[in-house]
Order: C-alpha cells, then structure tokens, then sequence
C-alpha cells in the first residue's frame, strides 16, 4: 500500500446553500419537519424560495463541508461531485477549491442546474433544509476516480447519496476500490428521515465493511428502530469498528474496540446556525484520526470544529481551524 | 403636492456581494487601495476572484442597503437599479423584494451579467471592494419611473452612478422630476476616489438642489479638496440644506440650518465587516427624517443601523431594524 495523497476524499452532493431566517409559524405552514432535510423538486423550490426572506448563498454540501473543514485544519482532501455549467457551480467550484480541497469532477451543460438548498434558521439557531437535487442526482459511477479513492486514508460518504439510485452505484463502486486498496470507508448517515427511506441498505454497506460510522441520535435510532440511544450505540459498536456519535448539547460518544469515550461540547457564546454542526464536527474528528490523535483528541477536535461552525451562519468555517486549535493549546 | 406612497425611493447600482476574507498582503499584491472602491472590466473580476479564498453571495448596491434598512425599519421605499436575466440578477431581486422593498425596474437579457463586487475584508473589519459594473452600466433615462420618483418624500441617489455616463442622464432626470413635484433630493458621495473622479458635476449637482448630502470625511474633504474636515464641513453647510456626514468612529455631524448636531456612534462587540456603515446610517437617517424625528434621533437612528451592519458580513441587516430601535428606547 503507498502512501496516502489524501487524507480524506469525500462523495456527496455538491449544493450551494441560500439561508434565510424564518419563524416557527413559515416551517408549519410550509410542511417543513423543523431540523430535517427534505427533498423539493424545481417548482417546490422556486415557491418556497419566492416565499422566504432575504438570503445569504454559501457553499455548502455535507461531506463537501466535511472536507473544507477538514482542509481548514491543515489535511489534504480531495471532493467528488456534480456541478452543473452555471453560476452556482462556479461558485461551488471556487470555493472549495479556494479551501484547498482537490476537485476536479467536471461539470455537466445543459441537463439540470446545480444543487441548492434553502436552508431556514429559525431564533433557535435551529436549521431546515429544503434541497432541489438539480444535476446532483446525475453523479454516477463514471464520476469516481480511482487514483482519488485509492489515494486517501479515509473515503467519506455522505448518506444522503442514497436518495439518488444513481449516486448509490457511485457509492458502492467507491466502497470496493478503497476495501481493495486498504483504505478506511467512513460514512455518515446525514437524516432521520433519510436512514428510516434507506435503512436496509444502510444496514448492508455498514456490515459490510464501513470502518468509521458518524451519526447523531435520531439517526442512530432511526438505523436501528429502537427509542433506546444506549441500545442503537450498542448495536452500533458491534456493526462497525468504529462507531462516531453525536448528541448536540449533550456532546458525543465514540466507541472502539469494546471502550466508550465521552466528549464534551465546547462551549458557544450564542448558537446562530446549527448548519454544518454535524459536517464539521466529522471533519475535526477525522482530522485527528488520520493525523494519529487519540481518539479522545480527535472528538475534542470534532467538538471545536462544530463550536465554530455553529457560532454563525452556514456551514463553511469562517475561522482557520488549525490556528483555532493551536490557541485551545490542541497539539500539532 | 399628494401624499408620498414612498418613503424613500434610491436609485442606485444593483449588486451582488461576493465576500471574503483576506490578509494586507493581498491587498497590496492585487493594487487595491484599502478602504476603498475600485471599478474592474471582466477580466480583472475573474482573475482576481479565481485568487481570492472562499465567498459568501450576499445582495449589496449601496442605494439597495439603503432603501433594505429604511424598510427594516418599517418604511416604505422603492428602488431602481439594473440586473441581468441570470442568477446574481435572480437573488438580487428576490432579497430586496423580500425586504419589502418595491423594485419593478426589468431585467436585461443578453448583454452583459448583473453586476458584482468582490469585497475583501481585512482582520481588522475594514472593507476593500472590486466593482465589476456589467449591466448597471445599462441604466438610463429610460428606467426611471415617474411615478415612483414623484411618489417618494425623498428621492435618494448613490455617487457611484456618476461613474456611468449612461446613470448619469437617468440621475438629472430623477433630480428633475423630483424637484417639480416638490419632493426632496439627497445624494451620498459614495466614494473619496469617485469624488475625484467627478467633483465638478458633483458640486454643480450639489449646488443646484440637493436637499440632503450624505458623506464621510474623506469623501467630503475631497469634494472641497482640503485637508481640513471643519472647512469641508463648513462649505457642506452652505451649499446644501441639511449635511449629514459620518466620521468612523467619532460619530456623525448633522449641519442645518446654522446648527451643528453631533451624534455619537453606537458602541458594538466588534467590528467584523465595515461595508454597509454609511449605507445603513443614511437608512437609519433617513428613516427618522421622513418619519418625523428630529435631527439628533433620526443620526442616533443611523448610528444603530450602521452598528448593527458592522457587527456581522455583508451590508443587508440581519436583525429587524425596527425591533431593534424599539429595545433600545427610541420612541415610535
């Protein structure tokens, strides 16, 4: 096995946010399950966009927010994701290769706009996201490069690729290169509601070979149908070699090889946004991971990245996380 | 003379923001003048886009942040500007119409993209803005409504117009139609440099029936060309009705009728982002003029908007101006 070029590459959507602030009473009226992510398709999207209030666009996309985060902190990462030919993709384009990630998957003219997603942030700091797929639904396996896959210490995979059967092929075809050339398989189960559409499938790639699972509690329980957190973790550490788990306020739990590490929440003046709460947290514990940090170490990492993230609005940070990390006296 | 169905109605360049952060060094290397504003072609946008880190798409324009704090403030406002059929033109229109701002002015297809700014912000708040005017440079005559113009108790109109010869007829036509319907004309300088560019038609304009004049100190200081703000601010007094100029951190001077209001600048947590200040004090101003306040409340009314603009990215409020006055004891 050569070296890694990478330390994380990530599959997932690639999708520019438009955030915008509403209240409790827009999410009812607009059928909008507070805190999930829900597809919409072009006309659903143009309505509720004609509807909400002023916006703000910014780069965005869960295992794309990952990776930024994860480059923010000094790793090398690469991205791999649909864009269309439009403004919205160049403005995806810019950005995360402004961050410092590799991305080179090509645009598509013609077909469908690039992903956006209208993401409302109510006086919670709590976020709903309404996502038209666009030409995100068109990644297939032809899009996978395998010098990328082969070339990372970790692939990342974003749970929400289940929604789209032609993503999944890309997901599976992902899975085999980097099970053959001995690399870590990471994934995040991204949604509630998107693990209880997916969840025999989700079941299968996890026992079959996902090293590192990410999930936060509704997910976790929703994977394995059970109210209990203290069951699905348990579960969850016998399915899969490491389990990463995330309980918002309450911290995260982290489970390997029969032991339980609790981390605490780093604290924030004020929860603008909880938008990418969940991405930066998997990019600073994954930056501790392929770094050699403890495991203890990389979810007070995770922890850090997501105080951050959470502390304004969107889900790209707007601080150097590395230099963040130095001044918490994390070691480098 | 009818009752004003507008507060304010601006006339101005219709932006969109692309922010993001960067270093004095690359301030230098790119010859961009801090603090200021500079026009760049095609090119020069993309080149210097392609090398600046991430951004964050937010609307601008800086008549456009205007009539969005007078609106945030409960006022009714109007503007006219100029937007492309494409996406940036899309998102502008969709934010100042959501602020409740009436904008009716059509888009143009075909030509040339809505126009951008690529505004840099330094450590220290200060913002360095890249112009790229595109279809902005397409608004003439044949874009000012009547009706709007004649309909507002004040008509306001941004410098930076004067930078298109085209604007400018659209701008001696709006001055014209408001002064025959008895309404007021103010005008922001917008710009030391675009001062320089343009002094005599400036005073010539100033001279001729400009109400109210909003500037900052080096804006005003180069108008007179002195380096003296007492003296700029003493010709200010004489050529214009009502001079409201803004001095940063020293406050603003209000300048009528013979007396000379200083108001105090509201204190802020920290200053992130500076674009937006003197858009947002003439919001706040102007808000409390055409509301009835008396001089002193509607600069202390421009001090609040222009501190809560400066305590986050981007020049559109993110905090309901109106709310906001009300917890701070201002009478409505």
């Amino acid at each position: 096995m050569t070296a890694a070029r990478y330390s994380v590459a990530a599959i997932g959507n690639a999708i520019v946010d438009i955030m915008g602030y509403c209240d409790d009473d827009f999410l009812a009226k607009h059928c909008a399950p507070k805190g999930s992510m829900r597809l919409v398709d072009a006309e659903a999207v143009q309505t509720l966009y004609s509807e909400m209030g002023p916006g703000i666009e910014i780069s965005g996309g869960s295992a794309a927010n990952t990776v930024v985060g994860v480059a923010s902190f000094g790793g090398k990462t690469a991205f791999i994701g649909k864009v269309a030919g439009d403004e919205f993709g160049r403005i995806f384009r810019h950005d995360i290769s402004a961050a410092g990630v590799t991305f080179e998957t090509a645009p598509v003219n013609g077909k469908a706009p690039t992903s956006r997603s209208l993401i409302l942030v109510t006086p919670d700091g709590e976020r709903t996201m309404n996502t038209f797929l666009g030409i995100s639904t068109d990644l297939d396996h032809g899009e996978v490069d395998a010098a990328v896959i082969e070339g990372a210490d970790v692939v990342y995979l974003e749970g929400y690729l289940f929604d789209q059967p032609q993503a999944k092929a890309a997901f599976r075809q992902a899975v085999a290169l980097a099970k053959k050339a001995g690399r870590t398989v990471a994934l995040t189960l991204s949604d509630g509601f998107c693990v209880d559409r997916h969840r025999t499938e989700f079941l299968e790639l996890i026992t079959s070979g996902v090293g590192i699972l990410f999930a936060n509690e509704s997910e976790i329980t929703s994977l394995y149908e059970t109210t209990s957190f203290d069951e699905a973790a348990r579960r969850a550490a016998r399915d899969t070699r490491l389990a990463v788990l995330t309980r918002s306020a309450k911290g995260s739990l982290i489970l390997s090889d029969g032991k339980a590490h609790e981390i605490p929440v780093e604290p924030v003046a004020k929860v603008v946004d909880t938008t990418g709460a969940g991405d930066l947290y998997a990019a600073g514990f994954l930056y501790g991971f392929t770094s050699g940090c403890d495991l203890s170490t990389a979810g007070r990492l995770g922890s850090l990245a997501a105080a951050e993230i959470i502390s304004h609005l969107g889900a790209r940070p707007q601080t150097n996380l590395a230099e963040l990390a130095r001044s918490r006296g994390f070691i480098f």
